[in-house]
């Protein structure tokens, strides 16, 4: 199962396959200096591409942000249905894979660099984690305010780029101070997002009712094409929906709490800077079930 | 004048001169794929680089906040002795070369990449702008408060990282809206630090003395070098020297206002949203000439 990668070229706009063991980009690819690009991360899984439509959207809405020009959606789907194919060539169609696209703003005075790269997915120990053996987050001040993202575009909230040093940063902190992962804070004390993942929380009401809620967008976090999906199971299964403003002590008083994204899916949390947070298996059933079902 | 690239690599630890025009790094290089990494920007000019041994103890202060473990300061002057010395081969020694070392963490589960950048400087609109020529500078807000820096260490505040794309973007800003570069200031107010510059004022009081003066570090930018450079200058002209904290007033208020940087050296601001600041040729011209003398 060697990774495969597939560039979308000036010469070859639909893709073509490039060996992934051997350089492809320029030293002066404005990826490599800048960060300057956008990017995203898919799961293909039971013979589909989960969300693969949202997962699209969101890079041309990421790109729009940079003012990056890349192909048209059309395209992607081509390169990914060839490294896609050359991928599971080797495998059989019951494999899963990891897609990643990346748009790069490419060389100065050059067009970008676009490019699809298939690859095994890899199980870490954060990976599909269920409350039998859950996450242990640490909650980490952002820096922003929550008004900065509406106030202050430059900034890119919502846009998934490829400067992620901040976030890669604070899962080393965590990963150096006890626990596996991290959940950002704005300064102001609500909740925003993983450095990779969204947040998720569930409460029981006492007349049986379940609440599904995640932070409000309007913060500058992702709209998470996995937290998308979480809603489409939680209404299918007659759960409430609702969007924050969520603040710690929400996440420390809910029934349940989960940081979602597009290859670990559902990973229950079960401690918040060191103290114990609710596991609710049945709920986590139903939504890693649902999730995993999904078509 | 073509560019020259050395990599430093683990069969050539004190550099190997590779073709720029080819691809050197992999797709999955967490340079170009996370921006994750570090770097430095030097100016060659009149037979010397500038500030090289606050570049390179940069570069490691850099690296050490990322938890990055990059090759020593003497690889590093191997390296760019070598690439140097190619590209002056082709010019005469009186040429002026922009040198950048960039530090990555490299492929996953691989070494890190480590290379020196030669290329020709870019005299852009932006470069050496006197009071007569001036930067119009729009004020654009970084989202962060005057303590995160302080209290988040993972938001790598003061570290020189390749995840530049706000920095890119606040530029961009700048530049579709009848300005030509931005200085950050944090959502309480005070000055921070142009995207690819530090920010100086000068202050004449009524004895004639001048104190030049820039924003605190505390607030989480980076050591300038070009800064340091011209407190210097302005020492030996037997100026005050001062640090912030500094607020949009005390520019507007200022006897003139320069953004420094390694390349550009000191650009003066000549305008800040639309309103006029002061210049002053004579001062201006001390800095210059000054930071132009340094040896």
């Amino acid at each position: 199962m060697s990774p495969i990668a597939v560039m979308l070229t000036p010469e070859h706009p639909e893709g073509i396959e490039v060996d992934p063991t051997q350089p492809q980009l320029l030293l002066t690819d404005q990826a490599a200096t800048r960060g300057d690009g956008v990017f995203e991360t898919l799961l293909y899984r039971h013979g589909r591409l989960r969300e693969a439509e949202a997962h699209l959207r969101r890079l041309d809405g990421s790109a729009e942000a940079l003012g990056l020009v890349i192909p048209p959606q059309t395209r992607w789907e081509t390169a990914i249905r060839l490294g896609l194919g050359a991928f599971l060539a080797q495998t059989g169609d019951d494999a899963e894979a990891t897609v990643k696209l990346v748009a790069s703003r490419g060389p100065e005075d050059g067009p970008g660099s676009f490019w699809v790269f298939v690859s095994p997915v890899k199980r870490t120990a954060a990976t599909a984690h269920g409350p039998e053996n859950g996450l242990r987050v640490l909650l980490l001040d952002r820096g922003y305010d929550s008004g900065a993202a509406d106030r202050a575009p430059w900034l890119l909230a919502g846009a998934k780029t490829l400067s992620y040093a901040v976030n890669m940063a604070a899962q080393r902190w965590a990963k150096t101070h006890d626990a596996d992962d991290a959940i950002f804070i704005t300064s102001d004390g609500r909740v925003l997002e993983g450095p990779t993942s969204s947040v998720l929380l569930a409460r029981r009401g006492p007349d049986g009712t379940v609440t599904l809620l995640t932070p409000e967008l309007e913060t500058g976090i992702l709209a998470g094409t996995t937290q998308a999906a979480a809603f489409d199971v939680a209404r299918e299964a007659g759960w409430e929906l609702g969007y924050g403003p969520l603040t710690p002590a929400h996440l420390m008083e809910a029934d349940a709490v989960w940081l979602v994204s597009s290859v670990r899916l559902a990973a229950a949390v079960t401690m918040i800077d060191g103290q114990p947070v609710a596991a609710d298996p049945e709920l986590h059933q139903i939504l890693v079930s649902g999730l995993d079902a999904q078509l």
